[in-house]
């Protein structure tokens, strides 16, 4: 079993490379649950949405959200009763946010509900959120808190950042099966996801941490900042309201205690020389996935590195390595 | 002001006429919420929807209900789920549920959230659910005790009909300005709306029925049937369950303790005839409504009658009357 711990832009790119070269029933998803927000009165779980969406071929690859030739009637339909619409949720994607809410609104647990969407687009490798309790990802900006989406989605991420908090973290416990994913895995990979607002809330989930610690398999991180910026995202600017430099160094720093392995782009090569002086075995390749390839490559690199490609189903090649 | 107690297919056609010959302003709709369900956990109210988009100018004329032009790819993906699909909501009326919804959970009753939406839509007449409370129209059929919208549009009133209740009205209120619009309204209307399953609910909520034999105005009602028939859906199989014969004679018998006019098709001059002899007076005109002039000139037919025309825009021709 190869365990991912993942947000959902950068994450459900490299997920996609995943399910391209091993069995999706190996795979296990911890999924960040801080960006999820009652919208229209619908609990909306955008990560866990990517990610079954990516894993069920559903996914938009032009939007990198929401499901592939969505409409979006409902929501122009919303604007004409004078709802908001900034958080843009496609016609053919509300079946999954009316059906998860209905199953919380029934009681069911939010892995329950996340179980059965799943299920239901025939989604074959397993998605546990990181939490079945609320844990809001807060940003602290000059005009006040925003949620994650607000944050991101409302405001473009246009505001400057004070800090990020994990609401109602210290609170949560794992969501069922989370910790002994980790802790049995092949490999725990670390999706390049956003270190703060993407990984950070799995990781301030008490135990979680702890559990990384533990794992008996290699832990391995993609870096989602390539040549001192990020792919995608406010990933640079939360990095540094966080205390971390926006580069490799940052990421490595976000995981230190746990990391084996950073994977880096071929352009971070001289920082990644610095890198090895003092931190984790860092390898070089493309991590930027453009094409289906590209995904596939880097998650066959990946696989490579860290289970000598036990679950991988073609060699890797081009990939330098500091192993011996 | 007039106030009309209607359901929400025939009376939606006579509202749409009512709304051409008359200042919208001057109308109060007490309307059925006997066939409100919850569908996809949102509470959906048919015969609500449907008057209000009548009155917005929303309503599908082709389909006779939800929005027109609607495009039903939520429905679609919802079926992918696995989840029922019986009940075609589109994809910009599924707005007006998740808005409603989202209102009643805030703790609003149905008559706030009905003012709400249909002030956001424009509309300028008043709609007013006929009580805040639940009250259900249940079908007992040999399959057994059926919602309404299970026997009407799940199973397409195929089933032989035992009984008619509504449950949970004996300890129903009628919504705010229920009553006194009753009261005070110049003339109370009957939409030509299924006697038993559309006003059948209004009446059955405890001091509606007294308020009509107490009403200051005269009160009208356009019958639903036509030549002996429904002009559509199953009054006619809905009436005789209830003991109630499926002609003109039972429109009258079941509106008989406070009914001052009944306005009949012309196809029913025959039958009229009969009926003055020991029932309400009774005006013979074309009621069944296939275009907009259609709409209009019955409308022009009851508040002539009604009214003397107060109302009415324009004088009513071609009805044959058996007043002075």
């Amino acid at each position: 079993m190869i365990c991912v711990l993942t947000g959902g832009t950068g994450g459900a790119k490299f997920v996609d490379g995943l399910r391209q070269v091993m069995a999706a029933e190996d795979i296990t998803l911890i999924v960040n649950t801080g960006d999820d927000l009652l919208w229209w009165g619908l609990y909306v779980s955008p990560d866990i949405d990517s990610i079954t969406y990516v894993l069920s071929g559903m996914l938009s690859r032009e939007r990198g959200w929401g499901v592939k030739g969505d409409t979006f009637f409902c929501l122009q339909a919303m604007g004409q009763l004078g709802e908001p619409t900034w958080f843009h949720t496609g016609d053919r994607d509300l079946a999954v946010h009316l059906l998860r809410s209905r199953l919380l609104a029934e009681g069911k647990t939010l892995s329950e509900a996340t179980s059965v969407i799943s299920a239901k687009l025939g989604v074959k490798a397993h998605i546990l959120p990181m939490s079945d309790s609320r844990v809001e990802t807060r940003v602290d900006t000059p005009i006040g808190e925003l949620s994650f989406e607000q944050y991101f989605v409302q405001r473009w991420y246009q505001d400057p950042v004070n800090s990020v908090r994990f609401a109602g973290a210290s609170d949560a416990e794992p969501a069922s099966g989370v910790i002994d994913a980790i802790l049995t895995a092949d490999a725990v990979v670390l999706a390049p996801s956003n270190p703060v607002t993407s990984i950070g809330p799995i990781l301030a989930v008490p135990g979680i941490r702890e559990a990384m610690l533990k794992a008996q398999g290699k832990i391995v991180a993609v870096s989602p900042i390539v040549g001192g910026a990020p792919v995608a995202g406010p990933a640079g600017i939360l990095m540094e309201a966080q205390g971390l430099p926006c580069s490799i160094a940052g990421v490595a720093q976000a995981y230190e205690d746990f990391l084996d392995f950073l994977i880096v782009d071929t352009r971070d090569s001289e920082a990644a020389e610095q890198l090895r002086k003092n931190g984790p075995r860092v390898q070089c390749t493309q991590t930027v996935m453009r094409t289906a390839d590209d995904k596939a490559a880097l998650a066959r690199t990946v696989l490579s590195l860290v289970c000598g490609g036990l679950y991988s189903s073609e060699p890797t090649a081009g990939a330098t390595s500091d192993l011996p």
